[in-house]
This record gives C-alpha cells, sequence and structure tokens, in this order.
C-alpha cells in the first residue's frame, strides 16, 4: 500500500509549487503540535505573510519517505476549496522539509471559543456561520475522488481568516503524522491525550473493520459543535483520557442540558438532534457530512449577510 | 511555439479536477463577455455556488485546441495565492467546455466604482487596500516561473467577494481568448472597444518589441488606480476608441487635478506620483509591480483593520 501511494513522482514537481528556503524571512515561532512545528515568516517575493509547517526530525529522512510526504502534500494541492487552508507549496531542501501555507490571522477555533478575556461575546450567526462551514468544507474533502477522510477534526484544526471565515487544515497528512510520531524518540507529545476527546469509539480499538471510517469525521463534528454551542470543554471533569474512553464507551456524552446549551441558541432543537445523532455510538446512525449541510442550510439562510459582518465586528 | 504549449497532456487529468456537467444545477446567467458566458450555479454534491465560464464556440473544437485550452486551465490551477480568483476545474464534455471557479458575491470592481446609486459611499481604507490586493495579486503572477502576465487587468476583471476582499480573474486565458474571437464569426464584441483604456500605447501596434510585455499590466494598473481614486470613467469625453488611442499616443492621461482626485485623498501626493510613473510613455520608466507594493506597504499599514471592516459594512 505504501508503495503504491509513492508513484508517480516525476508528476510532482509540475503541479506542487518549490518555495526555496531562502525566500522565507521574519520567521516566527506560533506553535509546536503533535506532528510539526508552525512557524509564520514573509516571503520576500510575494511581499505576504505565510505559515510553515516543519516536520520535526530527529535524523535526516530517506529519498522514499520524502516522495511519499511530497505525494500528500499533492493532494492537498488539489483538495482546493473555499473552506480548505490553500497550500502554496513545498519547502523541500536537506536541512528544510516543509510545507507553506496561508497565513491565517484569526488562528483557530479553539481559541476563539475558550478565551473568553479576549472574545466576552460570541454571536450565534457567527457560531452556525462557523458550523456552517466546516460541514461545507468536510463535505467537500468527502466527496473528492478518492474520498479524502480527515480524522483528525478538533478546534484547533479549523483555522480563522480575516473576517472569521473557516479555513480547515490539518488534512490528509496521515504520513506526516506517523513519521513525526515515529521519530519523536518514543515520547508521545504533551496534548496527546486531548485528542481523544473528538475520536469515536470505535476508533479506541484499532483493529476494527474499516467500514467506519468515513464516520469518523462525523463524531469528531458533533464534538466540535457541542464546543461551538457550550463554549465548554468536552469532558471537562475528567481527569486523564482513559476516563474519557471508558465514559464514552459506556455510552456517555457531554451534556445537552439547557445549562451547557441554553434556549436562546437558534433551531436548538434540530442543532441537538443532529450533533446527537452524529455522536451516535454506531457510525452507521451517524449522518453523512451531505444531509448535515442541507440540515444547517435553512438556520444560515435565516440571517442575513449585515448581521454575520457585526459579529465579526464583535470579535475584532 | 502553440506545439510546445499542447505537451504533458498525461499529465493534466491528475492535477485538474473534471467535473461532470450533470453536477452543476440551477444554471443562472450572469454576463456575456469577450471570450464567452458566464454562468452562476449549484454545485449538487458540494452545495454550494460556482461560476462558469463557457467557451462561446459556433463550431466544435478540435481535440488539440482542447488540450491547448486544457493547458491553459492547468496553468491558472497552480497559481494559488489569495487575490486570485481560485479555479476548481473543467468541464470538459463534448457540448459543455468550460472553466469552474469560485463564485464571487459582489460582483466586479467596475460595479463598486461606478454604480453610485448602489453604493453611494465608498471610504479610502476599502480603497487603497483593493488597490493593495490588486497590486499582491499581479506581483505573485508576474513572480512565478515562468512569470504569468496578465494582458487584461480592468476593473471588470477585478471580482471581489463577500468581504470586497479583491480576486483577479481571467489571467493567463490567451488562448481561449484568441479561440473566440477567431470563432465569433468575425464581428467583434460589443465593448471590445472599452479595453482600449487599459491599453498601453506600445501594444497599439503589435509589432514592436516583446521587451515591454512585462510592463503592459502596470500601465493597466495605473489607470485602475485612476478609476478607483476619481469613481470616473477614463477617457469618459472620448466617443470612439481611436479618439482615445490618438490622445494616449500624443501623451495625454486622464486627468489628475484637485477636481477628480480630492485632496482628503490619503497620501495622495505619493499615490499620484505611482499612477503617473505607471502609466509612462516609455515601458521602462513604470514601476515593477514588487516596487509598487513596497509603495503602498505603509499606507495601508496606517488603517486599523476596524476601519476597514466598518467600510464594508457600509457598501453592504
Ligand atoms: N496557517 C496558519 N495560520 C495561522 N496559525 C496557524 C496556522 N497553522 C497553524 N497555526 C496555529 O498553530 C496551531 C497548531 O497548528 P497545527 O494544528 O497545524 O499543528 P500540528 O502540529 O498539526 O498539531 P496537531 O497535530 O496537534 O494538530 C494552530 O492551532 C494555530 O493556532
Ligand atoms: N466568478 C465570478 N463570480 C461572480 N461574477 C462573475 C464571475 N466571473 C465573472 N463574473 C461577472 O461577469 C462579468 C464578466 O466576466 P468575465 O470578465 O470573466 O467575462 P469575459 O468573457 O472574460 O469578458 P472579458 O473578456 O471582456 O473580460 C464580470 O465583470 C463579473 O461581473
Ligand atoms: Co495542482
Ligand atoms: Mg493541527
Ligand atoms: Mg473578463
Amino acid at each position: 500500500m505504501e508503495q503504491a501511494g509513492c508513484v508517480n513522482i516525476c508528476n510532482l514537481t509540475s503541479t506542487l509549487p518549490v518555495i526555496p528556503y531562502q525566500k522565507l524571512t521574519d520567521l516566527q515561532f506560533l506553535s509546536k503540535g503533535g506532528f510539526g512545528t508552525v512557524f509564520k515568516a514573509q516571503h520576500s517575493d510575494w511581499r505576504t505573510t505565510v505559515a510553515i509547517k516543519c516536520l520535526k526530525l530527529d535524523s535526516p529522512v530517506g529519498e522514499r519517505e520524502r516522495n511519499c510526504l511530497l505525494k500528500e502534500a499533492e493532494v492537498l494541492h488539489k483538495a482546493r476549496f473555499n473552506f480548505i487552508i490553500q497550500i502554496f507549496g513545498v519547502c523541500n531542501e536537506p536541512e528544510f522539509f516543509c510545507i507553506i501555507t496561508e497565513y491565517l490571522s484569526n488562528g483557530s477555533l479553539d481559541q476563539l471559543l475558550h478565551e473568553k478575556d479576549m472574545y466576552p461575546l460570541l454571536a450565534w450567526p457567527l457560531r452556525l456561520r462557523i458550523l456552517y462551514e466546516i460541514a461545507l468544507g468536510v463535505n467537500f474533502l468527502h466527496n473528492m475522488t478518492p474520498p479524502l477522510l480527515h480524522h483528525d477534526l478538533k478546534t484547533q484544526n479549523i483555522l480563522l481568516d480575516a473576517e472569521f471565515h473557516v479555513k480547515i487544515a490539518d488534512f490528509g497528512l496521515s504520513k506526516w503524522r506517523q513519521l513525526s510520531i515515529s521519530k519523536s524518540s518514543g515520547s508521545k507529545p504533551p496534548e496527546m491525550g486531548g485528542t481523544v476527546i473528538y475520536m469515536p469509539p470505535e476508533e479506541y480499538e484499532p483493529s476494527k473493520s474499516k467500514r467506519a471510517d468515513v464516520k469518523h469525521d462525523m463524531y469528531s463534528y458533533a464534538i466540535i459543535m457541542w464546543e461551538v454551542l457550550s463554549r465548554k470543554i468536552p469532558f471537562e471533569e475528567a481527569t486523564n483520557p482513559m476516563q474519557i474512553m471508558f465514559s464514552v464507551l459506556k455510552g456517555n456524552r457531554p451534556d445537552i442540558n439547557l445549562e451547557t446549551l441554553p434556549f436562546d441558541i437558534p433551531s436548538r432543537d434540530i442543532l441537538i438532534d443532529l450533533m446527537t445523532s452524529g455522536w451516535a455510538k454506531n457510525p452507521d446512525d451517524r449522518p453523512s457530512f451531505i444531509k448535515c449541510v442541507i440540515e444547517l442550510e435553512p438556520m444560515i439562510r435565516r440571517f442575513d449577510e449585515i448581521e454575520v459582518l457585526e459579529a465579526v465586528l464583535q470579535v475584532k
């Protein structure tokens, strides 16, 4: 399988721009994540800000591994859509191997939701637009041939542009992820446990059938929905990831009472139905993303553009 | 040369998505332009609005012509950048040959500038951001390898997204343009004469040296600058394109007096210097786009984001 993913390397350079390292200046550290370090930088020819995500490696990667990674980057390059982060190219130099993407000035959705000092108010029209745009983006990825399953949806991977439109990041990078985990000398990254909240229970035992794969993202999306509607951290009371997993396996899910999800949420009942079917134990009971988009459409149409822009001004 | 542009067709399908015609529904006519008809449509899987630009053809194109056109579409596909329109794919069917791009809900810059009933106020921060983003976009195209020269910059080809950010359209489509003109049974499109205002004088005689090519876009940009700052139609008093051409050849340019370009334009003197050097008779005297971007940067930095968003709300 891995071999198959590595063919057609000769096509790569013709479609995925290679950006020379020396064009990237003013590097500023942004974050050290599960599979690499993210910097903000200036492109000296384009005169714009870009983000660069460098694989953290103890030892240099071999040529075959490098080609596999480039192949994945090429897949991202094909996924061009409104709510998907734009990839400008790769930097493929002996010492420096990274993906260059657009820079998103408003950070990630988890900051918007949980930094309440910075964003005391977050109006419903903007929250629902964010949920809608995530659903449109994932629906697009699932409609690609072959379908691109994200499998790492979480609020940290939902980035926000200057007007708080959604840009989904970190899709299709499974080989990058594997490689950086295996290379990181055995020690798991600190936030590793955090990702368990978005993981559907059937994934706890990785030996299960692949059938459920396509519904993995919907489970994560349902958790994100809850997070957006409540502005709380899912399973916050748990003291370790194992507790969360046991609780979820027993059928527990985040609270949907009126205290957590206030009654002034527009179309509250429909949203809760969508969310609870999204995190159903049985993957077949979860809706597809197209169904989810169709359910959200009439709610979104009810807001006018000015209402949403005013909500954006409020968080500026 | 044309042969050379048509090679490597086998690579195409792997990089430029082919969108089946039957996925496009609810077609709504938008405009009939110099080289084709533009429709708004829904994509039935993605559940979003797209724009489709169909080549108008009296007779079906041959396979070799089609491949050349696809090759050009592939170039557009490589030009992915913030201020460049996104191309989602092509529709390559016997009866239906078109490019599918993102749909931009706020139309084109010429509407924003000249429909004064609809947009009575147009604040300076937004106008300068538009000029800046056009310059960043063209600078990016000129920095591609090989450089992509637009050669049809005009306010109708500057489209505006939901928040009035710039998306440059119609670049790199020279073969599409040639073909649709040659196929349109000899009669030139009605607005054909309109494009002469953005054309640098050295292009009036097409036999001149190619040396000037790279400065063609800067001339057009200078005319756009004047149009944005004045909200007037360049050379409006002329009754036919020949009059404009004679006048420009004699060295005349649009008025820069205080009546046309009011003194409250921020950084008025610098902008006028940039504009007048941009439309210099001698192409070598015109600045490059990188120089232009560098000149605009400090002006743009002076506005804060909220000022610009308020200007956007004003035109909503
Ligand atoms: N293009 C970008 N523009 C602005 N900020 C970014 C960008 N990419 C990443 N960041 C910031 O860095 C954080 C971590 O980035 P990212 O999620 O891509 O890292 P990671 O290594 O993938 O971590 P993980 O594997 O846990 O997702 C994001 O939550 C965001 O705050
Ligand atoms: N993607 C789009 N989204 C929204 N409107 C569009 C889009 N593309 C084109 N239009 C509208 O249609 C008009 C004409 O489009 P366009 O310039 O692409 O046609 P054209 O055939 O290229 O004409 P010309 O050759 O004169 O430029 C634009 O000015 C704009 O108002
Ligand atoms: Co491509
Ligand atoms: Mg991430
Ligand atoms: Mg056009």
